[in-house]
């Protein structure tokens, strides 16, 4: 319990603390903080007043508590983290033996003490590179089928090894941006020969569910991780909602992968969950009873998170449809195992890069994270609110998908990544 | 003709002047400098001494030539870099009408002009998102028609876009970084029913001969850049060594492109060549009878560069063999038409982005850019002085890739990019 009010549905209960980066409209310079309840608390600002004050070590790297992103405070590695979550945690509870730093400090929290709904977000890491893994067992058998068949859904390697690509950084946006319907290729008629694209607008712009994972540690060069130190390389995690053009992915992903259907923008929650704050929302994921290369094998057997997940779509008419409900363990490979494949090649990981999970499906058309699953590849429509109903999105349609682990009054939550679809610019 | 003595034989004549980042031992920290015959120019120091002080628009962005990277310069756009480059050409060329900014500056030149065996290179630019192509048509075919047959060697949208993938831009590094042969997931028996990968180094090492392209500018997110207006976005020109795993690529590439294969390592060469310098190398490339959407076709038909292209390897034992020699007009889509693929769903690019051309390939085994290629999957040896063959690379070749254009006295050239074989580390 914090002595600030905290609602007991609120996402950011005190046995969350998660870290994100603000600006205000008196100060647009983007800066550290933590969501608490409805408020944050500004990190450069309880810094400069001597909130970390009792402690030397956290007082040696006060630098990066007012830095632009929260890099610098991810590479000071997973100890360091949990000192400063626990140090505020000491501070904001009802408890707190340090009331001087803030709680009876009322300049100090006058200033460090933000309402939520008065900071604007931004990206909470300056990205390096963003892999998007495709770990959803059951959304890589659905879509495999659509797109290759059932015989071929799932390729000889799937349950081998964690099947990855590399995504595009640059268009990693922070929850509320708008996302632009794209032009690009499309195949309009599979079976003509031969096959002549179009240049249109997408008409299958789609959602997927996603869980990310930002890095906080960095490997040489050449040296892979074990997958049993893996967990020393998290941050934290956000939600991601992957928007992808099923239209332009069908013709241009054979032989390299998506490409211009999936690089027009990625959507993250602004608030990083950190590693430590999940250790009570461990669960096994799918099984695999596939024999794993020692390199996978993992000691323990939970490395996949149980988040309660769900999407709402809202129209343009105001309704709201709550349209997928599923858990983060829908997932064959825990993060680990991400860690341990991505590196076992000798490849550098560095403080900011993102890991995807790939999207998260349950077994059911209630379940699932992309509407591409949920309509069967746009044959049966969505049903929504109002009488409303989709085979994909529409301009001015809103997505906002929520995550959230723990009990009510100790909710760990995500908050939620939003973005709406605008109608494509017109084309030069 | 520079009153500085460059031989005719110096890739970096006064016609080139190509922008890099090197240190020294006398001062560890990285900054620009450019390359002339067997010097360089450090341009912190030369700014510092007054090198730019006759230019009002140089002096203000004095700051881009003492950063740690070419991004902040880049970012200034063609015109800037035109003007610094057309400056240092009159500052250094033999009839310079300014004498006392650099020639009779003894003091300025001891500690601006340095030669170039002394100095030590750096990456160019801090590289925000690496984007692989595969515009080497010929190498297409060869490498489809090994993996999956002559009838499908090129899939049914190659000649329609620029088929391209997002690489790794962590594990790009500098010509002269040593490269560690990499563990991963092989198939021995691809014919075995299940198919049940071991967990080895790669046998199947190779190199791909590719040009690279650095971005100088931005574009906003939702914004497609027109073909037309795309070479203004075009910083410069690197060579790329994109090493590939061929028997780790085999086994993972299905269904989202290359992973653990390449991105254990990429080199880059250090010079970054000014599109402007090469404004005299343009050629058409490959033909493509293909009709092109809109958002391709080009007004200029000459967007491929015509760069002369030579790959050798050294062995362990010092045997030094040309493998192969070959030409960048190898490519069947010009680098505006990559950009305006890459951006036309509205993907935002930003100064540092890296582009790589895919290899390029000739048409016979002298020409290809690849060993795969050469050998035939490695079924026919390549024959290498001193008696050696190789099928793939083994530990301790070395490879160098080198390019240049125009003629002895007044090439325009990269140097080259190298790259030795280390050993696979003990896995843990």
């Amino acid at each position: 319990m914090s002595w600030l009010p905290v609602s007991p549905e609120s996402h950011f209960s005190i046995a969350n603390i998660p870290f994100g980066i603000v600006s205000t409209s008196a100060d647009a310079s983007p800066r550290p903080a933590v969501a608490i309840g409805d408020h944050v608390l500004d990190l450069r600002a309880f810094a400069a007043g001597g909130g970390f004050g009792a402690s030397p070590d956290m007082e040696k790297h006060a630098g990066v508590f007012s830095a632009a992103t929260l890099n610098d405070l991810a590479a000071l590695g997973r100890p360091f983290h949990r000192l400063v979550r626990e140090h505020l945690q000491a501070v904001l509870s009802a408890d707190t033996k340090m009331p001087e730093l803030l709680k009876d400090n009322e300049a100090l929290r006058r200033r460090a003490l933000l309402p939520r709904a008065e900071v604007q977000s931004h990206l909470p890491m300056a990205i390096g590179d963003y892999t998007d893994f495709y770990a959803g067992k059951n959304h890589a058998y659905n879509v495999g089928a659509l797109f290759r068949g059932p015989a071929n859904a799932l390729q000889p390697n799937y349950l081998h090894l964690p099947v990855a690509y590399h995504g595009r950084a640059s268009s990693v946006v922070v929850s509320g941006t708008p996302i632009r319907r794209p032009w690009g290729q499309i195949l309009r008629d599979s079976k003509a020969v031969p096959q002549v694209p179009v240049l249109a607008t997408a008409d299958k712009l789609d959602l997927e569910l996603e869980m990310g994972m930002f890095v906080c540690r960095e490997n040489n060069l050449g040296s892979p991780i074990p997958v049993d130190e893996a967990d020393e390389y998290v941050f934290g995690y956000v939600l991601v909602n992957d928007w992808s053009a099923r239209d332009l992915q069908a013709w241009e992903y054979v032989p390299l992968g998506p490409f211009t259907a999936k690089n027009m923008g990625t959507s993250i929650s602004p608030w990083v969950v950190l590693a430590d704050a999940l250790r009570d929302a461990k669960s096994p994921g799918i099984p695999n009873d596939t024999p794993l290369l020692p390199y996978l094998r993992e000691r323990a057997k939970d490395n996949v998170l149980s988040i309660e997940l769900e999407v709402s779509l809202t129209t343009a008419n105001g309704n709201t449809t709550t349209i997928s409900r599923t858990n983060s363990k829908n997932l064959v490979w825990s993060w680990p195992q991400m860690i341990a494949h991505h590196t076992i090649s000798g490849c550098n990981l560095r403080p900011g890069d993102l890991f995807g999970s790939g999207t998260i499906s349950g077994e059911d058309s209630t379940s699932q994270g992309s509407i591409l699953e949920q309509t069967q590849g746009g044959k049966v429509p969505l049903q929504l609110q109002g009488g409303e109903e989709r085979r994909f999105l529409h301009d001015g349609d809103t997505l906002a998908i929520r995550g959230w682990a723990g009990k009510k009054g100790a909710l760990v939550g995500f908050g939620d990544v939003t973005g709406k679809i605008l109608p494509a610019h017109a084309l030069f």
